[in-house]
């Protein structure tokens, strides 16, 4: 069993603004999924793409928007948001705090 | 794209006094695993036991512990825990406010 703070995983910056943490991978022994944390700064967001895994997302807090083809919807603390295989979407920090969310996504990347 | 608010799942009461929401779900279209969230109330804990397939966990908040083959270790907010397929475990609450988690596991249970 791995039992860790998600603070204690050092982030890489993807993007400006856009911060990783990758707290539970396959060289921890995950055989299907793996779950990332992610920070996005103020006036920040995350790249608009799509492709063929998806994501399950759960938003820490802050203030945001997913945006996908039907526009944009807010998003903050409490908000989950499944994006399924090839679709389009990006995370855009709306706020003036720290957008955080947790996002898993499958091994076969 | 799915974005609801986690709150809106209505709960059910998987053992006294733990409280299960399964918020992305192979009804949702997710191909691979399914997020779960967990509460916990002061008392009690989940099921000491274990099964072929793998938890990720991530704390939202409360205190508690993750119990396992090395005994206890305390979990609080922010604590992200790694249940590999086959180990035992069990989530504990130990403190006096609701222990929520979020619990993946993948679609093959």
């Amino acid at each position: 069993m791995k039992i860790a703070n998600y603070m204690d995983t050092r982030p890489s910056e993807e993007l400006p603004g856009v911060f990783k943490r990758e707290v539970i991978t396959a060289g921890d022994g995950a055989p299907n999924f793996c779950m990332r944390v992610f920070d996005v700064e103020p006036g920040s967001s995350t790249p608009s793409h799509s492709h063929p895994w998806e994501h399950e997302v759960f938003v820490l807090g802050g203030e945001g928007a997913a945006a996908g083809a039907d526009g944009e919807t807010p998003i903050g603390a409490g908000s989950v948001v499944f994006v399924a295989p090839n679709e389009h979407h990006c995370f855009i920090n709306t706020g003036g705090e720290t957008l955080r969310f947790i996002c898993l996504i499958p091994l076969q990347e």
